[in-house]
């Protein structure tokens, strides 16, 4: 088995052992990762089917499990939220599958064309950082009562490649994008296109702040803020 | 991590990767523990949800999960059969949760009272031995392309302690059954009753041959003739 794996599980296994020995609350997050080609992908309830095809995803669903028996058995304080991508301006995208709408408003502000490693039309669930740490605190103080499961789905919107660059070109208007799938198309063909995080919101509150107009509005905003900083100090 | 855990986990992970590395072919078998409260119990299909509250459970569904993904990541032959409860004269029943469908015939042989750990209408899948090995062998031989799928429900029979009391007391009238249920109860009433087995009926082929009555007619007569031997050479 690759590291990346043994780390996860066993690394879970000692962080829940560990937990229960000295009584400690424990949240894991998961991910629409944790979904597969066999779960209902519109929309996607908190309760289905999970055959997730990579190895992120199949990490995710034992952390899930394992997190959820160690509650039920021994009564730890189990919460995990399933995160949709998690779009912000303060790290650089990487190479994940929703990356790509981190991408575009780094390309957009820098005038380069936008290449999108997904088809336009590829619908996947988002939230914007401050509704993804939100969720997370709201999740955490909500009192035990009102938590009918430990494991919930989160989401604030869900857009196309397409539909992010119209939202870009508002303020970019001359944002040139070209579409080019590769392999993450196979895996975002199985994610969920539609999260449905009914339940977060009737059980425990939960509400996204941002939508993908008022995601794109912070998101230009912070990133020339620091574009402006970096040409002061001259890097 | 109690030390079970790990060993199957770790144990499991190693199997994988060496299996991959080998080009070996995998066969994991699972169980109906692999579901849980939140699964559809009557009938419980081949692909559900899977959210089992035993340790037990838990590690199933990560194996068939691991197996699935070193298929369709690596192409590794991995094959994984979910089993009932299994029934044979060969070993003494342990603490199992389906174990009491073996207890039953010791005590009926022995004119023992059956003082049976579930609720007399506790029904759950099973199989006899026979059915079980030649299930496990026929579904290693199918050939690749009539599997659908890599892991299949295969099962012969669902019955309740009253019902096996009942099909026993055609052989041994006299049996006395009383019901004390523990904490098995609990994990029983959270599994399969009806298991869905056509899946595996329609893609390779499987079929069982002992029904409850053939199974009680096998099992006496194997017991009986393991008691005889027995006081033949003195034991």
């Amino acid at each position: 088995m690759a590291s990346p794996c043994r780390v996860n599980i066993e690394g879970l296994h000692n962080v829940m052992e560990l937990s229960k020995q000295y009584n400690l609350r424990v949240f894991v997050p998961s991910t629409i990762g944790a979904f597969g080609p066999d779960s209902p992908r519109n929309p996607t309830p908190n309760l289905t089917i999970q055959r997730p095809r990579t190895i992120y995803g199949v990490s995710k669903v034992h952390a899930e499990l394992l997190g959820e028996y160690y509650h039920h058995r021994f009564g730890l304080d189990f919460r995990c939220l399933r995160f949709p991508g998690v779009i912000s301006a303060d790290t650089m995208p990487g190479g994940g599958t929703t990356d790509y709408a981190v991408q575009v408003f780094h390309d957009a502000i820098d005038g380069r064309e936008f290449e999108c490693y997904l088809r336009p039309t590829t619908r996947l669930p988002m939230m914007y950082i401050d509704d993804c740490l939100r969720s997370l605190w709201e999740m955490l103080v909500a009192p035990e009562e009102k938590l009918k499961r430990r494991t919930y789905n989160v989401t604030a919107m869900s857009f196309s490649p397409e539909e992010i660059v119209a939202a870009v070109r508002k303020h970019f208007p001359d944002l040139k994008a070209t579409y080019k799938p590769d392999s993450r198309q196979n895996i975002a063909d199985t994610w969920p296109e539609i999260f449905d995080d009914n339940e977060a919101r009737w059980d425990w509150g939960w509400q996204h702040h941002y939508d993908l107009e008022a995601m794109c509005e912070i998101m230009f905003s912070l990133l020339q803020q620091q574009q402006k900083m970096e040409s002061v100090s001259g890097r």
